[in-house]
């Protein structure tokens, strides 16, 4: 998916918001703004959202010295979703079909904001898990199903930390030994890391490897070679998340994504309403 | 007042939007977005927020030969708030306070929305109106009052198309004598000049003068001489709006600023709540 119009007031937000998540310094807060404006000043429209997230976060860990300043809020995210993980696994358990309560969960995980402070409580959670069960979803899940089935190779492309917890329900309904997933390569803002998917207990179900990049999707060009050889073997991808939609969008390979769409840009993209939880097959995933 | 880092990612929202209301070509609103971002990335934050909306509407002009794109919202606007001027009239002339009620429906002129389509019907407006009635006020009416009746001089700072009507309420129960109304010198986004001012009826009632500045506020040193000498010999000045209070509220002059705190920046430079109505002495109005 290209950068729209509309996605360039959000990138300066996002670079104001990370500015002050990484440091307390107002002068740090004024050269990420400084920076990011005239990056997007001059920043190609044909590429995805994403490349620009990755420059805004190189942007900030140079300026912070920081390589990792999302690294306490990830750990809470990923606390507060463990403590909810055995709910989680009886809620999809004891419902009437387990895979698409676990397919539900899985895109929640990716819904919850656990908030800066990590003060949500949860019961908070829990409530939001309540409300996002039977919230709009658009998507062919038998078709998912079925290709699930088929698929020798499946490849499930993480996307942030805490949600990763939310995905190991749904991993827990498919088949393990011909899962591998993916995590980014190196830390950017909230995504997971090898670390978070080991904190999460995936490593001991599933083949675990990481892409190699720090953008917030995956850009294949920028992956590494290892990475995009899984990548273009597997027979099935599951792609978690707005970023990697974002930049696998356009490519022709037998993807699912699953996401909520939480930005006019991505619904309108993705020709669904705003706030759905999406599955949604990408160009090949006949 | 100076400018936040908080604007920034406002002005870039703004110069889309402005673009997109000034022309239907995408390559006017992408020049529009990459002028801005540059224009900000390099910017003296020591300048209030209006100085960068005048080099935007100045930039959105040059692009495209139109003078102003606002010409048929505004027409819109006066339109609709004439259609309610007898019935504003008569809501402060049967309440308890008719003057503190004119105050009230000054503000609300800022505050209701026409709508970029001017879709919104009679009754939505007086919806609104009813509502704004009741909304928290903060500011010392009793003081304004008395500062009012000791004063020769008043010069009186309009804000937007539309809302000068509803200033017309107030200006009625002003000594209509001693009063002058400022207008903008060149049109820029919806704000009022001479234009809006003869068209609310208000050039039969008090003098009218512009300020020779096409700035989305009062920037002094920007505006006309003639005008600069009647805002320093005034006795008082009433000053409508955000715009005047970004351009104004540091200049130690004998201001009264009337406005909706709109935005978090405002509301925490001006220290009220966000949303509320706002009557707030200037450095020097005592």
């Amino acid at each position: 998916m290209k950068t729209f119009l509309d996605c360039i007031p959000c990138f300066i937000r996002q670079a104001l918001d990370a500015g002050r998540m990484a440091s307390d310094d107002p002068a740090v807060h004024e050269q990420m703004l400084r920076d990011v404006l005239r990056l997007t000043s001059e920043m190609r429209l044909s590429d995805s959202p994403p490349r620009m997230g990755q420059q805004i976060h190189r942007r900030l860990r140079d300026l912070t010295g920081n390589t990792d300043p999302y690294a306490a809020v990830k750990k809470q995210f990923n606390r507060m979703a463990l403590k909810l993980l055995p709910e989680l696994q009886a809620r999809a358990a004891a419902s009437k079909d387990p895979f698409t309560t676990a397919v539900r969960l899985a895109i929640t995980g990716n819904i919850i904001d656990f908030g800066p402070t990590g003060t949500i409580t949860e019961q908070d959670a829990l409530d939001a898990v309540e409300k996002a069960l039977v919230e709009p979803f658009y998507g062919d899940i038998h078709g998912f199903r079925a290709a699930l089935e088929e698929a020798d190779t499946i490849l499930y492309l993480a996307d942030n930390a805490g949600e990763i917890v939310f995905d190991r329900v749904l991993i827990e309904y498919l088949p393990l030994d011909r899962i591998t997933l993916a995590v980014r390569g190196v830390p950017v803002i909230n995504d997971a890391t090898a670390e978070d998917a080991e904190v999460a207990g995936l490593t001991e179900l599933v083949e675990v490897i990481d892409n190699g990049s720090d953008a917030p999707g995956t850009l294949l060009e920028d992956c590494s070679a290892v990475f995009r050889e899984r990548f273009y073997s597997a027979d099935l991808i599951i792609a978690k998340g707005q970023g990697n939609f974002e930049t696998l969008s356009d490519v022709p390979a037998p993807i699912f994504f699953l996401f909520k769409a939480k930005c006019p840009v991505i619904s309108g993209h993705a020709g669904v309403p705003l706030q759905a939880q999406v599955l949604v097959r990408g160009n090949n995933a006949t």
